[in-house]
């Protein structure tokens, strides 16, 4: 067709092939799973950023095994759990990926639907952080993933799921992905208590910052990106532009107005402008939303993500005041959005929610729904932490996390030639919190 | 439909949909959206890095709520001004995005022009750096977002603008993005005065140096990937593949010569090479291709790329003669680098240009727009900076400015681990700058 | 045709216009490309980090330089000799991207293809790093993106040639980018040596450890997701729903594989988890799966990955037994990754492969392949260097080499406030490697 002069690859089509759902959709999982794969980099960045220097290159490995892990599990049998045909509670069929009709279609599918597992499991890195084993946090993944994530997915996402099949509306998982990690992560940081120093010896809690807001800032910023990314393609079918544009705006408002609410909150409260806290806040707002993107009004997203952000600072003090250690509050920006988030729906949904329809049936889905997933989620980690932990294995030593991880576990300093400025771990232990109500502030990251 | 032993989620339609423009055009906003949306780290990242140390948790606070107050300011009525039904100069409809016609398209389109708004107002963030009141930086991105930048877009790009209409070219915001945003750091940075140390005694320029080189190119870099996304979907419409493809070599060719041109000059000048020129230079170019990407052949961009590189030095150099303090050298890159775009149009465009025509009226158009877009900006910039001003809102204190913005305004400091190294502020201040005409250098970011 | 109170941009399309191949493609490419651009950025922190602070800005304008020269080289020969029409061996139009068909088209294609050039030509860049004069470098990236990668793709990817008439299998460049930049890279390393402090008096290697792990990371992850775009994009036909969601799978799982069977054997060896070798495994495994990603089925994507990973600590130990300093091992990414996944094709192609034939022919073409790419790019790298390296031109001085880069060429030092930390470099050079085995430890990152 081409003469030989002019360049060959590739040939403009000569009957206009037309592109049907199938292609479309196809480059759209595969798109919006690479920019959905951002967030493991997001991720890695906010933590790495939230714990101190001595152990970045530990939460930043845990973070990279957490997607190398999670894509073997989900491999395995993720994908089959959650989406193979089965009953109403569980899949069966589809495991490795095997026996799929229209294979090229639904390995893209699943490639996007692992981005939202890896998104799930890489939340209790963050609240585990300092002080875990890599081993068990390579269990934790690998239980997650490996079953109980899908399981919820099952459920909720599923054509056959009980709670799918009830009219539970969890668009981009507010409770299948975020809550599911967040009630992991709880467990998690609750059986492997708090870090050396983090609570004096009054019972006080102290500040450990993490080694650098910059990097912290990058992460949120970078999972900013990826929420979009995230909330858009949930409803797994690009040809619905309304819903599509739709689902753009009241995330882009629920992440702002958390983040501003907030920052007003904390100015009142500690007389100065966080960055760290007005970032959780964007990330709590971003959860929340991610149940009711695709159904609430604009004005509803506002009050989802202005409420989703403070309760932030609510379930952060709670937090402290249980002596739960969470150096990034990551329980508070997944489980709290993610519950917050749930019930929103319940109230806003424009065709089924409480203030619009004046019934209540919505909203008790709602309620069954975030209540069974997380205490699904809370059981079987109960279960492995409290194994791991009788085995010995959950915690490093103490020797470990007082020299810390990385020259420790790994002989790898994060920063070789600036170590010699590293604070000496008792006197960055002993220095006590410098803000009355402000464990948000050192918690935070 | 599906058997319970094979996977459901989701079904591959049996008749097969096919995809309109309505549904490619949205998703293409949607994808844009996110990836201009990078373009805010990017932006956080350079000015980050451009700042010292202890300024870096307040400029990142900055980059951050730009996004989140202007995704409100632009929602109340940025769109409604810009795209709304009015008149020549401005709309007035579709406030809170409500009333709109086709709603998830034009909300889809919406999130995207608003991804442009956004990065016109974070300009000044930089321009203004290391000692502008965080209250009035958050006034200013008001004030342009709610209604200055809007008008100008109403102007140049809608269907009802007197400069759309005139056949004003500005296909990507060469002067509705950048020379506003470039306007209005210009007459930040004047009002808000030089910083402490930046100029000596006798009034010669000394040299402050942001913390890290790296995190201003990974910054410029990122930027780069964004200006991609920035012109190529500016034309509103992904089924004009060639007018698509076009853009992306445009563009690929004036950013490369930008920096090529000006590594060489400044290697000629100050026997270096510079990283920080280089890459502010790539931006220039950047800047500069918006307007014509669509329009302007191959050679021109070159051509367009190289003199918005160079014009970089020479404005660079004008600034520090007149004690413009511009720490990242905003204004030379976007302010600049838009204005040798706007005027590059009127030359090169293949139709309409002077140099194909050999009638000036393009060019004539071209030399209004601009004029008449960095008027209003300026009018604007220069009542609201003033007030401020008078408010005495506008710069922080001495004491803050010395100590360093982390720790006074937010009590966050940017490394805290690393903190020991800050040098004193005074000896800062006191280090004359190391290069003859290389003003450049040290402003430069 | 809008009422004058609706907003009016863009208007929705009355009669609906449907996306042809055409369309879709184009705005695969270009979306594609724009992702793959991001690579850039990941090399650039990947080297940053993995190399010392003192050098930290030498290597990120070389990365800069990379993208804006090879943008300017593949305009001008690049292209053409890829895909301009020609004989079997090399291209001859297209030149400047003139005389197109379908210009719009082709351009999205050349965008897209060119960000493929950049990362061949970008891998030079880490093996060479701390001690490669930047103007070699620059001739360097010059050699190989005007002409001799070129020639590579002519061969293996355009319908005239040879490779490709054959039947050869690469699909997305293990040979055709990631082991021609890897040979490139190898000759370079050889001929420019080793780092000063690299080998001590008895030839026992020394670590020089980068400065930052996170940096690396960071770069690494951002090179993941770039990776999938990689893969994706190659078979430039983005309406092949079935071949592009198998490559989203064969991608995943090679890269998770090669991460886990690497960080497991490292522990065995040296009883810590590594996570610089960890990342380099990821790229390694990501490299070798290029090749056979649309052809090889999910198992052998699983040994394909978990053997590249592996290749590269024996790969590394080699390159420091024969005392070639690579500072980042991207010898053993690269060109050992790129010759694992050639020759994987060859076995395990599910339509060609000896396991599935048991006829070695597909094998032998595969082998033939590689050894042509290998010795045509190792002979015109050799012949560049060589002639730098006569000139004097290749190495920078011990004086700069000792001092660091940043402040002796480009009196930018990366780190202004943090430089009282530097480490003297004598006594860097001094320290001896710590692990026995572990020369990979230090050379890679």
């Amino acid at each position: 067709m081409s003469s030989s002069a002019s360049p060959t690859l590739p040939p403009e089509p000569a009957a206009p092939v037309y592109i049907n759902a199938l292609m479309f959709n196809t480059v759209g999982y595969l798109f919006s799973g690479m920019l959905i794969f951002l967030m493991q980099l997001g991720f890695a960045l906010l933590e790495a950023g939230a714990v101190r220097a001595a152990n970045a290159t530990n939460i930043t490995l845990k973070n990279t095994l957490n997607a190398a892990l999670g894509m073997v599990c989900y491999w395995v049998s993720g994908f089959g759990l959650s989406y193979g045909g089965g009953n109403k509670f569980i899949g069966s069929s589809a495991f490795f990926l095997l026996d799929l009709e229209s294979l090229g279609f639904t390995e893209a599918f699943a490639f996007c639907q692992l981005m939202f597992a890896l998104t799930s499991s890489t939340i209790m890195s963050g609240s585990m952080a300092e002080r875990t084993n890599l081993v068990s946090y390579c269990f934790a993944v690998i239980m997650l993933i490996l079953f109980v994530y899908p399981v919820v997915v099952h459920w909720c996402w599923s054509d056959w799921g009980w709670l799918s099949q009830m009219g539970y509306i969890d668009h981009a998982g507010s409770s299948v992905v975020h809550a599911t990690g967040g009630c992991a992560a709880l467990l998690g940081a609750l059986m492997v208590g708090p870090r050396i120093g983090r609570f004096g010896s009054s019972g006080q809690p102290m500040s450990l910052p993490g080694h650098s807001t910059v990097l912290v800032a990058q992460g949120a910023l970078l999972l900013w990106v990826g929420f979009f990314a995230f909330n858009i393609c949930s409803g797994n079918d690009f040809t619905q532009a309304t819903i599509l544009g739709h689902i753009a705006i009241t995330t882009t408002l629920s992440g702002a107005f958390a983040a501003l609410a907030v920052l007003l909150a904390v100015k009142a409260m500690q007389r100065r402008w966080s960055l760290l806290i007005a970032l959780n806040a964007v990330l709590a707002g971003l959860v929340a939303i991610c149940s009711g993107c695709a159904t609430v009004p604009h004005w509803a997203a506002v009050i989802i993500g202005a409420f989703a952000g403070l309760q932030l600072l609510l379930t952060s003090h709670l937090m402290v005041r249980f002596k739960i250690d969470d150096p990034l509050d990551a329980i508070a920006v997944h489980l709290g959005g993610g519950i917050v988030g749930t019930i929103g729906s319940g109230l806003f949904a424009r065709e089924e929610g409480l203030v619009f329809t004046g019934d209540f049936s919505q909203l008790g889905i709602q309620l069954l729904g975030i209540l069974c997933v997380c205490s699904w989620t809370c059981a079987w980690s109960f279960l492995v932490f409290f194994a791991l932990r009788r085995a010995g294995m959950l915690r490093v030593s103490e020797k470990a996390e007082l020299e810390g991880l990385d020259v420790y576990t790994h002989r790898e300093p994060s920063y070789p030639e600036f170590m010699g400025m590293r604070r000496d771990p008792d006197e960055l232990a002993m220095r006590p919190t410098l803000f009355p109500l402000a464990e948000a502030r050192d918690l935070n990251a």
